[in-house]
């Protein structure tokens, strides 16, 4: 089934006392290099460092008894890695997650951090589906997909909801596309709230497999991607495909070179230290035709600060 | 005269709309790496990205009309440069800068976003002395003086009055040291809303003019600085010293790889950017006797991301 807008209300509720109620920052040097007045929602603040963690406790906690005794397990070398083994960690049940060999140095130590147990394997799709077949079969977890899972959207999709509750009349928001449940959930939110927003992704011009799917009007899935947003190397699911295909308003594509400068841009402007991924949002904000009132997800801010792309 | 505790009072009612009513952030990593709990005052967020706009600001709104019409000059390789320019922009009025060769891009590039007027002069106290007589000579500026000014002491207390109205019962406050307008500032602070906080310096071990001085009963004058924490590496004036001597409590020197670290510790585990100055107070929250509720003022946020320490 896929999530409903309500889905996204009663994610807002049982994940409440577990997030981050992350705020929402302004800065006139943005708005200016953006052309437009930027409401930045501030994921990045959110607890493991990314919106990944409302996904993750709002599966983690919509578990019975019963199951959540079984534990959880995935496969992720990015920030699901981490913010599931923190919702774990909270609920007081175990986590394991896969990992192929080369993921992001901070992203593979926060998630040993927070307790998860961590298979590495190599880094093919085969590979980690194997090991999380693997780990499964050997410990009866429950496996929580990054994205092709639908607690994880309607989680994800509480940080829009929050957004326009501070600010109602956006015209635009802009999210970043990877696997596509975070665009997923935020289009499902807009209409929950019922607000006139647009939603628009942004995806990286080397890993666009969500904008050539959407205009081919089938799943095209993404092989060799090319780009310093690593955590939106992945492919469309089928289900983020349907909803995306239902609910998204336009996407854009940005080079990796106008990812780093917005990244810069950002940490000078505002202080704020963003990772790659939540860049390429903030890069396709000069991309857009129209819209006074943007918001943007910055979705993380988990970044290997000695291997940074200036 | 020496600026008086009720002088930073005052000086929060003058500049109350024109800062930023920083926030105080908290972070579980940060307390864990420290060993006491935290309380981090966000002056990397304040307008000018530092500490300094206060003063600045409390300095600027001070002058009568007439002094104002004759616009504002100062030296400075640093913060103080971009916060001075703010706040006369903020005023309307005309700002010079004499900037040594050498210093930090971006708080080159600030003072001049700003629209200050740029004179460069060789990096020598000598030549910036010389080349602030000249404008000032020239121009009829008043000069404002980066720390050895009762305007713009009193403006740099008035972050730890906030710090203070936020949590009353800290059992210390560390602020880096350079000049000494922030510590002076901070004491004065304190003494002001009656708190017990301890105010505690911090000092790179590679300009540490201002442990030396309070050791000895005298000024002695930093020569040849070696530290990163570029906004440390002035030295005390008779007045911060005088004050520093009635007020301080006690005073910490930090070794630059400990800063270093404290600064990767803070861009990691709260995602701000702060700079090396800030970090130097970071580092010296392991150094502290006892206290267990302990405030930082972060100090600034203006770094070369291009040259970045680690």
């Amino acid at each position: 089934m896929d999530p409903t807008p309500a889905d996204v209300r009663i994610a807002a509720l049982v994940i409440e006392r577990l997030v981050h109620h992350t705020p929402v920052l302004r800065s006139r040097r943005i708005d200016a290099w953006a052309g437009r007045n930027v409401w930045m929602k501030a994921e990045h603040l959110q607890r493991s460092g990314a919106f990944k963690f409302r996904g993750a406790t709002n599966a983690v906690w919509s578990l019975s008894e019963a199951e959540a005794r079984r534990g959880v397990a995935t496969h992720s070398s990015g920030n699901h890695a981490g913010a599931l083994a923190l919702a774990a960690y909270d609920r007081g049940i175990r986590c394991t997650v896969v990992m192929p060999a080369g993921a992001v140095a901070p992203k593979r130590a926060a998630a040993k951090s927070y307790r998860a147990n961590i298979v590495e394997c190599e880094p093919t799709l085969e590979a980690r589906e194997r090991s999380l077949a693997a780990v499964v079969a050997d410990t009866g977890a429950v496996e929580v997909h990054p994205y092709d899972h639908a607690r994880v959207i309607a989680g994800a999709g509480t940080s829009a909801l929050e957004l326009l509750e501070e600010v109602p009349d956006l015209d635009a928001i802009v999210v970043p596309v990877g696997g596509g449940g975070l665009a997923s959930g935020t289009s499902i939110a807009v209409k929950e709230v019922g607000a006139r927003a647009r939603v628009v992704g942004a995806e990286p011009a080397g890993a666009d497999d969500a904008a050539r799917s959407l205009a081919a009007g089938h799943l095209l899935p993404q092989d060799r991607p090319e780009t310093i947003a690593d955590g939106l190397r992945t492919s469309l699911s089928p289900r983020t495909f349907r909803m995306l295909s239902a609910h998204l308003d336009s996407i854009v594509t940005v080079p990796d070179d106008e990812t780093v400068a917005a990244m810069a841009m950002v940490w000078s402007a505002t202080k704020q230290v963003i990772e790659p991924s939540a860049a390429v949002a903030v890069a396709a904000l000069r991309h857009l035709d129209s819209a006074e009132k943007v918001g943007v997800i910055l979705s993380g801010g988990n970044v290997d600060l000695r291997n940074l792309p200036w």
